[in-house]
C-alpha cells in the first residue's frame, strides 16, 4: 500500500508531518510512505518504506482554491490528488488548504458516480469516546435534500468500514426532533432518509445531543455543519481556557489542579479531535483525506492509519456499489 | 408599571414564578406583578404589588402553537398577550411553549411596523461575563437577507436600551471571517448591514469565536442560531458533565473538588443563561419575553427586571422610530 501525504500542509509542517511519517513507518512496514514536498534531506538517515516526491510550488492557506489549484500545478496538494488519479498512491492526506484539496481532488480523482457533492467529514468526539462522523460540515454550504440523502449513504458506509462501527445509525440535525420540524430542507430530506430502507435511520437529532453520541452518523448541509463543528472546537476552549483560570488562581487551587492532572489530562485527549485522525472528502472518487490544520505528530499517525483502513477495507468499491445499487443499475 | 407573567409557564412552574414574583415585589415596590393564572390562594398572606388574573385552560409545551393560541382564548399565554395589547399590562413574560407565545403576540399586539418577521433574542454567557445577545434563534428558521438586517437593527436598540452596551457592535454568524464567506443569504446580508450606516457592523464572525464575546449583537438566520444556542448548552453541559466525574473519582480527587468549588460554581454561574433573563420576542409591537423552560425563581426575578427596563427606558418607542427612519418616513 502506497500512502502519499502532503509534507507542506498543516501549520507545524513540515515537521509534524515528518514526525508522524516516522511513527507510521515504524507502525506499519508494509506500508510505503511518499512524503509529497520535500526530499531526503529532511531525515538525518533514510528510513525503510518513506521515499519522496519532490515539487516546486506551495499553496497557502489563503490563497483562492480554484485559481491555485489551476495555477500551481506542481504543488503538493496537486502532485497528491494526481499522484490518487493515476494510480501512483493509493490514498492522500493533507494538512493544507481545505478548498484547494477539494478542488484538486474534484478536477483529477472527479466524483464517485452517483455523488453530486463530495463532504468534508470528520468525526466529533463524544462523551462516550466512540465519536460522532458528522457531513457536511462545509465542503458544500448550500445543499440540497439528495445531497443529504447521498451524505447519510457515504457516512454510513465509511462509518462501518473506517471507524468500524456495525449498524451505524443515522441522524439527521435539525431545531427539534419530532418529524416536520425546521425547514423545507429538513423536511425533504427527512423523507428520503425513511424511504431508504438501506439506512438505520433514527430521526432528527438536536445539536444539544450531539456530544452525547445520539447516533454514529449525523448529517447536515455543509453551513449548519460547519457552525456546529466551529461551535463545538470553541465552547470546548473556552471552557478549559476558563477552567484553567480557576485552577491556577492561588497556590491550593494550584495543589488541586495537580491533583486532578491525569484525570483532566485523559479528559481533554478524549475531546482531543485530533486523535480520531482527519475528515475524508467522502464521494471523490479517490480516498483524500483533510487533516486537521493545527494537526500534530500524533494526528498525522492517526490520518494515515486512517488512510490504510481506507484502503485496506475497499472502502472505495464498497461506495461504488452502493452508489450503483442506489440507481438501480 | 404593571407586569404580567404566566404562573403556568416552564417546567418548575408554578412554584417558581411565585417564588421569583416574591422576590421582585420585595425589590420593586414601585411595579404592580400581575400573575396570570391563578388566585390569591398560592400566597399564604397577601403581597403587596402582587396581583392575579385568573384563566380557565392551559397551553401545554407539546401543544401545538398556532391552533392552541386559537381554541384556548383563556390560557394565561394568551390572556397575557391580549394584556399587553389591551395596555391592562407593560410587558408580560411567559416561560411556556414558545411557538404558542410568539403566535399569541403576533395575533394580538402584531408586529412593530417595518418588521416582517419577530425574532427570538436571548442572551448567551461570554467568558468575559458581559454576555452576548443573539437573534434570531429559532422563531424564523428559514430568513431572507432583509429580516436579518431588521434582527440588526431590533438587536443593538435592545442592547443598548436593554442590556446596557453603549455603541453595541453587530456580527454576522457565518462559516469564515472574509467577506463573500458563506451562502447567498450571507452574502445579501453582508452589503445589507454594510450599506447601513446606522450599525456598528463589524463584519463576519465564526461559531468558535462567540463565547469569547467578539460583539454585542450576533445576527443569525433562525435555524443555524437555534443550532449554535443548544450546541453551547449541550457542549458547556457535556463538559461539566465529565468535570464531574473527574472531581469524584477518589477520595484525593474529591478533596479537590472542594478546594475548587467556589471557583467552578462562579464559573457555572457565569456560563448560566438565566442570569442574563429571558429572551424577548423582539419585533412584535409590544414588549413580550420568554423566560427560559427551565428557569428557577431567580431566573423569573432577573426576566422582571429585564422587563422593567424594556418599559422604564421607552425600549418600544425608540425601535419604532427606529424602523419609522429606516422607511423615509
Amino acid at each position: 500500500m502506497r500512502i502519499a501525504i502532503d509534507a507542506h500542509g498543516g501549520d507545524h509542517a513540515p515537521q509534524a508531518v515528518i514526525e508522524g511519517v516516522k511513527m507510521a513507518a515504524r507502525e506499519w512496514p508494509d506500508t510505503t510512505i511518499i512524503l509529497v514536498g520535500c526530499d531526503e534531506s529532511v531525515l538525518p538517515e533514510p528510513l525503510p518504506g518513506v521515499v519522496f516526491k519532490k515539487v516546486t510550488e506551495v499553496i497557502e492557506p489563503d490563497d483562492e482554491p480554484v485559481r491555485s489549484v489551476r495555477r500551481k500545478k506542481d504543488s503538493s496538494i496537486v502532485v497528491g490528488c494526481r499522484m490518487v488519479k493515476e494510480k501512483e498512491a493509493d490514498a492522500f492526506i493533507s494538512g493544507g488548504n481545505t478548498g484547494a484539496l477539494m478542488a484538486a481532488g474534484l478536477f483529477y480523482t472527479g466524483r464517485l458516480p452517483g455523488v453530486d457533492r463530495p463532504a468534508l467529514a470528520p468525526v466529533l468526539p463524544t462523551l462516550s469516546g466512540k465519536g460522532i462522523l458528522v457531513l457536511d460540515v462545509g465542503a458544500n454550504p448550500e445543499a440540497r435534500a439528495d445531497h443529504l440523502h447521498q451524505y447519510a449513504k457515504l457516512g454510513s458506509v465509511y462509518a462501518e468500514r473506517v471507524l468500524g462501527f456495525e449498524a451505524p445509525r443515522v441522524g439527521l440535525l435539525n431545531i427539534g426532533t419530532e418529524e416536520g420540524k425546521g425547514t423545507e430542507l429538513n423536511k425533504a430530506a427527512f423523507a428520503l432518509f425513511q424511504e431508504d430502507e438501506s439506512l438505520r435511520f433514527l430521526g432528527n437529532v438536536e445539536a444539544r445531543e450531539v456530544l452525547y453520541g445520539p447516533c454514529e452518523v449525523l448529517v447536515c448541509d455543509g453551513y449548519s455543519g460547519n457552525i456546529l463543528l466551529k461551535n463545538t472546537e470553541g465552547v470546548a476552549k473556552a471552557v478549559f481556557d476558563r477552567l484553567k483560570q480557576v485552577l491556577t488562581q492561588n497556590l491550593l487551587t494550584k495543589l488541586a489542579g495537580a491533583i486532578l492532572k491525569p484525570g483532566l489530562k485523559r479528559f481533554a485527549k478524549e475531546m482531543d479531535y485530533k486523535e480520531h485522525g482527519g475528515a475524508p472528502l467522502l464521494g471523490l472518487a479517490g480516498p483524500i483525506i483533510k487533516a486537521h490544520g493545527s494537526s500534530d505528530a500524533t494526528a498525522f499517525f492517526n490520518a494515515i492509519r486512517q488512510a490504510r483502513r481506507f484502503v485496506e477495507n475497499n472502502v472505495m468499491v464498497q461506495l461504488e456499489a452502493e452508489f450503483s445499487r442506489g440507481r438501480g443499475e
